[in-house]
C-alpha cells in the first residue's frame, strides 16, 4: 500500500477502505510518512469529505493509535460528557457530580484550554491542591468509591489525534466535519465509557456558527458513537451569548459552586439540569421527566454540592475553598467597564469576549503559556438587559498591566446595544439521537 | 503575511492576490515554509482551481524564482517550442534546423526525459561529443553565428519549479491545469523567447487523455504566454500513437536525420511541417500558405538538415554520425516480435509502449538512472495497417538480459487487433491562438 494512492483516492472524491486509512494512521504515528504527505490528504478531505463509513473507520483507527481506557473494573454504567468548546462552560464541573449522586459512574479525562476556549482541567487545578494527574489503579477505585473522578487525558491517549491536529492547526484544516468529529470522538471512545453526550455549541463563541453545521457534526458524532457500540446522543446548544456570568477559572468555579448550591444563573442552572438529565436518561433508560426530577432533587437537596466536595476531597483538592469560596486567591486589578449609551443588550460576541479573557491571563495563546487563575471577566449585563449609559456592564479581573482604553474598546466593540427589546435567547436547539 | 491564511483563502475557494503569490514563492524557495504547508496549499489549488489571473501571477512568480535568460543580444526574433511530453516525439531536432534555416532565432533550453516521456537532451546526447552544457555567451554567440542552439536547462532557472515539482510528484498533485501550465509557461518564460509555440499532446501516450482537458491546459498556457508579452499559439496533436517508428534516443535522431533528408515517415514529417510553419508565422507574421511552402522548401532543397549538421559541429558533436548514422552505437540484443493474429493494428496504447522502452533502457524510471542510447523500439506496424499472424510488428532493442515472453505479453498487451480497418488517425487537432 503507498501513501501516494491513498492522497490521489481521496482527491479524486473516492471513498477510501478500512485498510488503507488504518494504514494511514499506523504508518503516520509510527513516523513512516512525512508530514506534506498527510497534509495533502487532509485537505483533499476537507474538500472532498469522508462517507459515515469513513469517519468511523477513521475513528476507530486513531482511539486504536495508543492507550484505551478499560472501564470494566467500575461497577456501573459509565458515561461521559463532551463540549465541542465554548466559553464560560463550567457544565462539566456541575454535571458530573449531579449524575454520580444519583448512581451513574463518572470516570472522566478532560483536556486544557486553548485560544478563547476554557478547559476543564485549568478549572479544576484553579483549586489549590487539587490533582489532575493521577494513576489508573487509583482512579478507577475512585470512581468505584465516590462515582466520580475528572482527570486530565494521559500522554498517550490517542497519539494520531496529537500529530494530525499540530498539523491540521498550521495547514488551514481545522474546520472540516470529519476531522473535527473523527478527532472528537477517537478520544471519547478511547477513554472507555459506555454512554456519551455531546454539548455541541453553536454561535459567535463556538467552532460552528450555523445551527446547520453544528446538526450537521452532531449527527456525524452521534453515528461514530453509535457504530463504535456506544450510546450516544447530542445536545446542540447556544454559544451566542456566554454560559452564566463568570469567565475565568476560579470565577467559573465558584459560580459552579452557586450552582450546585442552588443559588446559580437561571440560564446556566437551565443548561446543567438538561445535560445532566440526558446522561441520567442515557444511563438508566429512565424518561425524561422522572430523570429531570431525579436530577433537580439533587441539586435542591445538596447531595448535588456534597458529590462535589468528595470529589475535590478525593483528588487532594483544598476543601475549605469549596465552602467559603470568598477565600479563593483575587486578582491585583479590578477594572469596571460602564456602558457609554442606554438601551438593551442585543448581541454579545462570545468569541471577542473569550479573546479578552485570555489576553486577561484566564486563558492560553500556545500551549506552553503560564495561566493566571484568578484572571477572567464578571459580565454584569448580559443579552436582552437593559443598561443605562454609565452602568457596569462587566467586571475584568488581572495581575497583568493594562491600558484601560484599550480594554474598554475591545469590550465595547463585542456588544451591541440597540433601543429595542431583544427577543429572549434559545439555549437548546436540539437533540440528536 | 501568514501562508496559514493562503492556505485557508484558497481551501475556501477565494482567488489569491498578486502578493500572496510572490510570497508563497519567494519564502518557500527560501525554505521559509515548509512542505507540509505547500502541498496542503496545493492540493486546494488542485480541488478549487485558479482564474487566468491567479495562474499568470503564479508564473511570473515562479519564473522570477531564478536565473532568467536576456536574449536581447541575439539579432532577430526568438522562437521557443515546448512539447507537453510524449513517445517518440523528436519533433524538436527536426522544426529547430527547419526555421533557423529560415532566419528565425533559436536559442532553447530543453529538459531530460522522465517515465515514459523521452527528453530532447538524452536525444541530443546520444551524438558523440554533443555538448548541452555550454556557456550563455557561448550560447548567445552561435545563435547570433548559426541561427540556433540546443543545451539543457541552467542549474537556477526557476527553483521555485523544481521545488514545487518534486512536492506534487508525492502528494498527488501533478494532475491539476493551473500548476501544469504555470509550471511549464514558467520556464518558457524565463527561458527568454519571444514568440512560444506550444505542442499538447492528448492521448494515452500524453498526460492530458482528452482533447477537453488539453484544450483548457493550451488555452490556458496561451493565455498565460500572452499576458507575458509573448506571442504565444498551440497545437493540439494526437499522442495516441506513436510519432514516426521510432522510439529511443538515437533511433530517434536517426529518423530525425531521415525527415531532415526528406525520407521520414509520412505522420512525423506532416507534424514537423505544421509545427516549424506555426513557428516561423510567428516570428514573419506571414500567411500559412507562405510559410508552409518555405518550410517544405527548406527540407527539400537540405537548407534544414546543413542546420542540423552546423548545429551538432558548433556544439562539439561528431558530425560522421549525422552523414553516416550506420555508425551510430548498436545495442546487444534485437528481438522480433510478431503478430499472434491476422487483422488491423486498431490501437497501440502509446503509454504503455513508452513505459516498455523506459525498461529496454532507453528511459529513466528516476532521475538518477543512467540511459542507454541504443536502446528502444521500432515500431513495423502502426495503427491502421494489416498484418498477418508471424509478422514482425516490432523490433526491440536492448543491452539489458531480457525475457522475450514477457516482453512479449507486454507489447501485445498494449495493441489491439481488429478485423475491421480503424479509420486514419487526425494527427492535428486544433490551434489555440
Amino acid at each position: 500500500m503507498k501513501m501516494y494512492d491513498i492522497i490521489d483516492k481521496k482527491r479524486q472524491g473516492y471513498q477510501l477502505n478500512k485498510n488503507e486509512i488504518e494504514y494511514f494512521i499506523k504508518e503516520y504515528v509510527k513516523n513512516n510518512i512525512p508530514d506534506y504527505q498527510v497534509s495533502a490528504l487532509l485537505m483533499a478531505i476537507c474538500l472532498k469529505g469522508m462517507t459515515d463509513e469513513e469517519i468511523t473507520d477513521l475513528t476507530i483507527a486513531m482511539a486504536n493509535s495508543g492507550d484505551t481506557l478499560d472501564l470494566s473494573q467500575i461497577n456501573g454504567i459509565t458515561v461521559d460528557k463532551h463540549s465541542t468548546g465554548g466559553v464560560g462552560d463550567k457544565t462539566t464541573l456541575i454535571v458530573g457530580p449531579i449524575v454520580a449522586s444519583l448512581g451513574c459512574k463518572v470516570a472522566k479525562m478532560s483536556g486544557k484550554g486553548l485560544g478563547f476556549t476554557g478547559g476543564t482541567i485549568d478549572k479544576l487545578e484553579s483549586i489549590d491542591g487539587y490533582k489532575t494527574n493521577i494513576k489508573r489503579q487509583d482512579f478507577l477505585n475512585q470512581v468505584n468509591k465516590i462515582g466520580i473522578s475528572l482527570i486530565s487525558q494521559s500522554e498517550n491517549l490517542v497519539p494520531a489525534d496529537k500529530k494530525i491536529y499540530a498539523l491540521r492547526d498550521v495547514t488551514a484544516t481545522v474546520n472540516s466535519i470529519p476531522l473535527i468529529a473523527s478527532s472528537i470522538m477517537s478520544k471519547k471512545i478511547a477513554a472507555g465509557s459506555k454512554c456519551i453526550l455531546l454539548d455541541v455549541k453553536v454561535g459567535s463563541g463556538a467552532f460552528m456558527k450555523t445551527i446547520e453545521d453544528a446538526t450537521k457534526l452532531a449527527q456525524t458524532m452521534v453515528n461514530i458513537g453509535n457504530m463504535a457500540g456506544r450510546e450516544t446522543k447530542a445536545v446542540i446548544t447556544n454559544m451566542d451569548i456566554p454560559l452564566g456570568h463568570e469567565i475565568g477559572n476560579i470565577l467559573e468555579v465558584k459560580e459552579a459552586i452557586d450552582v450546585l448550591k442552588g443559588n446559580g444563573p437561571e440560564d446556566l442552572t437551565y443548561i446543567c439540569i438538561e445535560l445532566a438529565t440526558y446522561m441520567y436518561m442515557m444511563c438508566t433508560k429512565k424518561s425524561k421527566e422522572e430523570s429531570m426530577a431525579l436530577v433537580k432533587k439533587a441539586l435542591n437537596d445538596g447531595s448535588a454540592f456534597k458529590k462535589f466536595r468528595e470529589l475535590v476531597i478525593a483528588q487532594g483538592g483544598n476543601v475549605n475553598l469549596i465552602d467559603n469560596p470568598e477565600l479563593f486567591l483575587k486578582p491585583k486589578y479590578t477594572i469596571e467597564l460602564k456602558a457609554k449609551n442606554s438601551g438593551y443588550i442585543e448581541h454579545i460576541d462570545t468569541g471577542k469576549i473569550g479573546i479578552i479573557s485570555c489576553n486577561l491571563g484566564a486563558g492560553r495563546n500556545k500551549k506552553e503559556d503560564a495561566i493566571d487563575y484568578t484572571a477572567g471577566i464578571t459580565i454584569t449585563a448580559k443579552t436582552g438587559e437593559f443598561v443605562n449609559k454609565g452602568d457596569v456592564i462587566a467586571k475584568l479581573y488581572t495581575s497583568k498591566k493594562f491600558d484601560i482604553q484599550e480594554l474598554n474598546d475591545m469590550y465595547l466593540n463585542a456588544i451591541t446595544i440597540s433601543k429595542k427589546q431583544p427577543p429572549k435567547p434559545q439555549m437548546i436547539y436540539k437533540i440528536i439521537d
